[in-house]
Order: C-alpha cells, then sequence, then structure tokens
C-alpha cells in the first residue's frame, strides 16, 4: 500500500529525444511478467553514473563502472533484468554479465563495451543469461521513444507502483526535457544512488560536467531515503544527455543555464526517491525528517539517520502513537559525543514537543495524537549547534514489511 | 514467546552475603504488578557501574552517576522503578529522581547520596514520585537475602521471562558466590551496558579493580547484545561486592585469582545478556554471529552489527528463509572500505554457504534451510584480513515485534 503514490499518466511521461525504450517477458524469474528492458542512447550523448558503495556489488556494477570508465562517451545501450541481482555470484556471474553484454551488443550492432548492464532481484543466485538473451529480439522489437511508462513498469520487483517522472524547462528560448525512472521498495539506504534510478535529459553536456552533476543530483534525491537502512549490492543511478535540445552546448561550471537544468534534474530524481519511500515496503506512513542547527552536515545526517532507522521510532509511526520519548532516544544514541540535551528541540508538524531536555510545557498529547495520524509527517529537529542541516525522506515499519520480507523468495 | 528460555528455579538463586532485596506494588503505571525493587547493601561494600551512552540520558543515570562519583564506598541501597523511564524529563525528571532517593535515604538511615535510582519504561512521561514513595515502606518490610527470584519479576517491563542467574566458585578453600538479575526486551543495543542489571558477589574486592571488572565483564556480555539497535536511554549495568567471603582482600589486576572471579562474573553476565536476546521483543530465533579473521576488533564488530542489525536479515531468519544473499549484502555495506569480497567465507552452522565472491561449489540449499529452521543458529564469517573477531548475540525480527511495538503504550 503506498503512500499517497498513483502510477503516473504515461501521457504525462515527455519522450527524450534520443532515447528509446524496449521490453520484454524474458521470464527471468517467473514466466508472464515484464522483466527485461532496454535503452537505446543516440549517438552523441553522454552518459555518467554512481553506483553502490557496497563492497559485495554485483556482477553488472562492476561490468558497468568498467565499460563506462574504459568508453566514456560512447555508451549506446542500457540492458536491464529484474528476477536476479547477479550478486554474490563469483566469476560466473560476471562472465553471465559480460556475455549478456555481448548477446545484445551484437544485435545492436555496437561494441560490447558500448552496453551497460544492469540487474535487479535475489543475490546470491545465478543469472539466467540464456532466457535472458532469449527475450533481447522482442525488447530491440520494441524500442521507440514513448516507452518511459512501460519502462518503468519493466524494472518493478516489489515496487506496487511504477515510478517515473518527467519535466520540461527553457532555455535559450527553446525546450529541454528531463524524464526519469525508478525501481526500489525495500533494501533501501542508497549510499551513493538507489536501487535503479534512470534519468534522461535532451540538454547538451560535456561528460566531466554530467559526472560531477551525477554525484550532485543523486545527493539531493536518492541519497535523502532509507527505507529499512540495507544498501543494496545493485544500486545504480544514470543520468543520460543525449544532447539533442536545439541549444549551444551547456559549457561547465560556469555556464549560468546549468543551474535551472541542475533544478530540473533534482526534481525529477527527488520525485522518484520519494516515490520510492512512498512505496517502501509495507509502509502507511511518509516521514520527512529535517534536521537543523547542527555544527555540520555529517551530524546533521546521523541525528536523521538515527531518527529514520530506530524500529521503535518506526513502529511508533505505523501505530499512530506519539511515544515520542522513542525519537529523543534516537537523537541520544546518535554518535554526537558532545551533544546538549537540554538545548535539543522537537517538533511535530507544527506542535511543539520537546525543549530544555524534555517535554515541551505546551505539548499536549491530543495534539501529537493529531499528527502521527496523518499520512505524511514532518519530524523536525533543532540541536541549537550551529548552521548546519540534513533532510531525510523515510517510512515507517508495519507487519507488512515483515510478511513481505519473509515471503520475498517464495 | 522467548527462545529456550525459562524462568530460573528460584532455589538455584544463591543468597549473596550482604545483599538483601524487597519489592512492592506502587502502581507506578498500572495496578496490581510488582514495579518498586530495593536491594540494600552492607555496609563495607564497594560498588562500581557503567551506563548508558545516549545522550538523552535518563534522570536517574544521571543522578546515580553523580552519587556514585561522590559517595564511593558508601553505597547503601539501589532503588529501581518500572513503568516510568524518568528520561527525557529535564529539570522536573531530577528533581523527581533526587527526592525519591531522600525518601528512600530517611527510611534506611542513610544519606540521599548513598542511594542509586534506577528508572525502565516510558521515556518523556514524568515519575510518580508520590506512588513512589508510598511503595517504599512496604519493599522495606520485604527485605530479604533470598528474594533474588523476585526481584528479577520486579524489574520486568515487556520481557516475559524473569532473567536471573546465579553461580559459586572456591577461592582459598573457601565459597565465592556471584548471583545477578537483568531486565530488557526492546530497545536494546547496548553501548556500554545493558537496560538493567545487577550482578552482586560477596567477593572482597578493592574499588578500583571493581570499576576495571564491571567495563570488561560488560564487553563480553551486555555489550554483546542487540535485539532492535536501539540505545536505551537508560542502560545501567551494577556490580556489587560485599567482601562477606571468608577469603583475603583481593588485591587488583596481579592477584591470580582475579581471573576466576572474573570468569564467573562474565558467566553469569552472559547468561543474563543472552537471556536478554532470548527474550527479544517478538524474538523466535536466537542467532550468533561470530566474525573471524578480521583485521581488528572494530571491523569484526562492525560486520557483526551490519548483520545483527539488517531488518532483511532479521526477517529471513523469521521465515526460516535461507535467502543467504542478504547475509552478504549487510557484509558489504558494513563500512570496511577495502574489504575484498572474493576472500570472504560465511558459515550457517557446519554448512559452508559462500566463498570467493559467490555460492560455495557444494552448498546446497536444503542445507541451509535446514539450519534456519532451527530455533538457535550460528552464523560465522570469516573474513581473510587478519586474526581479530567479534561475537553477537541477537534475534529475529517478526510480526510480534511490531505488534509490541506498536502497542507497547496502550
Amino acid at each position: 500500500m503506498a503512500v499517497n503514490l498513483v502510477a503516473p499518466d504515461p501521457r504525462g511521461l515527455l519522450a527524450v529525444p534520443g532515447v528509446e525504450l524496449g521490453w520484454a517477458q524474458a521470464g527471468i524469474r517467473k514466466p508472464g511478467r515484464k522483466d527485461l528492458l532496454l535503452v537505446r542512447i543516440a549517438a552523441g550523448s553522454q552518459v555518467a553514473a554512481v553506483f553502490t558503495k557496497n563492497r559485495f556489488c554485483a556482477a553488472p556494477v562492476l561490468v558497468a563502472r568498467e565499460h563506462l570508465a574504459a568508453a566514456g562517451c560512447a555508451v549506446r545501450l542500457l540492458l536491464v533484468n529484474t528476477g536476479c541481482a547477479n550478486a554474490g555470484t563469483g566469476p560466473a556471474g560476471l562472465a553471465a554479465a559480460r556475455d549478456s553484454c555481448a548477446a545484445a551488443a551484437a544485435l545492436a550492432g555496437c561494441a560490447p563495451g558500448a552496453v551497460l548492464p544492469f540487474s535487479t532481484g535475489v543475490i546470491m543466485e545465478p543469472l539466467p543469461v540464456q532466457r535472458l538473451v532469449a527475450g533481447l529480439p522482442a525488447a530491440f522489437a520494441a524500442l521507440a521513444p514513448g516507452n518511459w511508462g512501460e519502462a518503468a513498469e519493466a524494472i518493478m520487483t516489489t515496487d506496487t507502483v511504477p515510478k517515473a517522472a518527467s519535466c520540461r524547462i527553457t532555455l535559450d528560448g527553446q525546450p529541454v526535457t528531463v524524464t526519469g525512472i525508478a525501481k526500489g521498495s525495500g533494501m533501501i539506504h542508497p549510499d551513493m544512488a538507489t536501487m535503479l534510478g534512470f534519468v534522461a535529459t535532451d540538454a547538451p553536456l560535456a561528460r566531466d560536467t554530467l559526472q560531477a552533476l551525477v554525484a550532485r543530483v543523486a545527493d539531493r534525491s536518492f541519497n535523502c531515503i532509507t527505507v529499512d537502512g540495507d544498501t543494496s549490492t545493485n544500486d545504480a543511478f544514470v543520468l543520460i544527455a543525449t544532447g539533442q535540445a536545439r541549444i549551444a552546448p551547456i559549457a561547465g561550471a560556469a555556464d549560468p543555464r546549468l543551474a535551472a537544468l541542475e533544478e530540473a534534474l533534482a526534481q525529477v530524481a527527488r520525485q522518484l526517491a520519494q516515490a520510492i519511500v512512498r512505496d517502501g515496503e509495507g509502509a502507511t506512513k511518509f516521514i520527512e525528517i529535517r534536521v537543523e542547527a547542527a555544527r555540520d552536515a555529517a551530524e546533521a545526517r546521523a541525528v536523521a539517520d538515527a531518527i529514520a532507522l530506530s524500529p521503535l521510532v518506526k513502529t511508533a509511526f505505523f501505530a499512530s502513537d506519539p511515544n515520542l520519548g522513542r525519537i529523543l532516544a534516537a537523537i541520544g544514541k546518535a554518535g554526537v559525543a558532545d551533544l546538549d540535551a537540554d538545548r535539543v528541540q522537537l517538533f511535530l508538524d507544527d506542535v511543539a514537543v520537546a525543549r530544555d531536555g524534555g517535554r515541551h510545557p505546551d505539548y499536549r498529547e491530543e495534539d501529537g495524537q493529531r499528527v502521527m495520524s496523518a499520512p505524511e509527517i514532518l519530524v523536525r529537529v533543532v540541536l541549537g549547534r550551529g548552521a548546519a542541516g540534513a533532510t531525510l525522506w523515510t517510512c515507517d515499519l508495519s507487519h507488512e514489511y515483515v510478511s513481505i520480507n519473509a515471503d520475498y523468495r517464495s
């Protein structure tokens, strides 16, 4: 049950000139569901990506990183499968990822190094390369610029709602488009990017500008979410810039148009990232945690993490129970060694909950109850130490989360 | 439903000469349950303690720390209440803790500074001092050396089984006794000690020796457990040495009898710590996580923590589902930056699960299934980096955990 999240209207998803998408039902894990996605990228495009920092990162992550480093601007194809993460699969997994790329490259008429592979699904199970390869011709046949909605469906695993977003801005009097898709619902605590996110624009960007952008956009979107604190082995966030918009190339950090484009990219990425939380496994509440007046960003994030990851806080949200001392306990255990509890203030939406190390004199249980009962809740913590801050989006911990993850493979 | 844990037979709990225990039903939160405990300690005893590092630590923790620092060997009374943590209660909470000590001291005929207060229960609610004080005479009247079993009951909150352990060793041909009690079931991730643990011995020990002992014993017991990763605001582990055993004082680190005593203390403390995990909220499995061949103890502990705290690993244990790639993902996200996944080995009890970065060639799903179905499971991770290690005890994450914590205050 996703929180205030419906499937995007496919008519609202704008095609990005230079990008085509095709899907197939390859039967990777189960028959009869879309589980294979191809993204064909026009020649002359730039592609940049950030990947999981999990040390058990998946074979496709290793191969995609390698191809990206070698091919640079020559990436022509993204190859995505669900149903199997191809992680914890050793040398055989690496061979499977390379074989998949080679098969797709043969059909596309490009070098295997121009293909970036992505996988998501169960860890430590072998990738069924033959079934994947057998599904490729159908996916190629389906390639079209208007398939963003179906592409969003093709990368779902435990997601209950497909995730896609789009926006258009005007630069130099010309339209510039940004459209993206993402998947993810559990094992969400991105360390660099989310489970899988692909965002494309037709803006013309140099490669180093794009690489800097992808990291900054990830930090403002996918890196601000957590469902269960578990960083996936397969996280990847890819930014494609086809350069087919009718504007002069964006030169770099000094170009005044870059800020407007970055806002558009961040808006789409944030919408996708928040969609992942809204569709978090078992989620019934969408919670924004805003930590203010911290000494630096790292301690603000540590406090936000401690709140967002506390099972006791998350179950209280699920129960709509204003057992708000649990939030104080989470703040206190966040590892800020010299935190002065007496200077901390806690707010729930507009309700002042705590100050001077304890309950706010005006706080009334019924006010806390009112906020906790809402499907969207803002937790605001003022540390009273400085001017830095951090924002995190997360969800509650419900019976349904346990059910989903106790049954995931069956 | 506790995992392989039954209430201790009161006849097996050995009295410690110099320690008397008394309880009452003070109606702190709910009527008709034991919620007040007094521990009277004979003159000449030594008391040492370690407390939570949570920055929102409770008022009684602040007062107990202060009294301990000032009174030293003069501690004569422990005063414990359940039903209210007296944490996140600001200056009023501090006054309530001091008033409670003063009332108990007046009845005991000692200085208020000779009383150490301890509280456990809901955070950010005021301590009902009047009801607590009204319960004191009954608790004093009940003081007796044989009350360890009832004392264990008097400190329970969401615990389903009282926790107590006892052992007797012989030093210099004389019996020396160690007996302890503990409580805890949720909000368990001790950073210094557990929710509440009290262990007493009649061994004669100097104060500095005792203080060193309490930290070492905590590191071998309470600091090796986690239920939900939430460090409580009220954790305390207290070690009492009455010195009434008929042996010469144990001189310090050089005394050869110290090692035997430390083993006995660690054995009792470990039994109590493991009882907390066995009675972890909603627990259906007891899991030992042993990380070996780490470069240092800190990284071994980080890997053990990452596994023990992963909701995905914990729900897989609940489901008896050998979805063991989740353990690899947890190892990979533990923050060991230069971990070589290809050198990591994973065992479940006697079953080799992973090596060379992937599934062990001999691993069969039915073997994993067999181990996962047992109520007690050993997860052994060999990192292949050095000679350090860490052991952690934890439990699974079940529907019942969510139910308990969604309903806790109601």
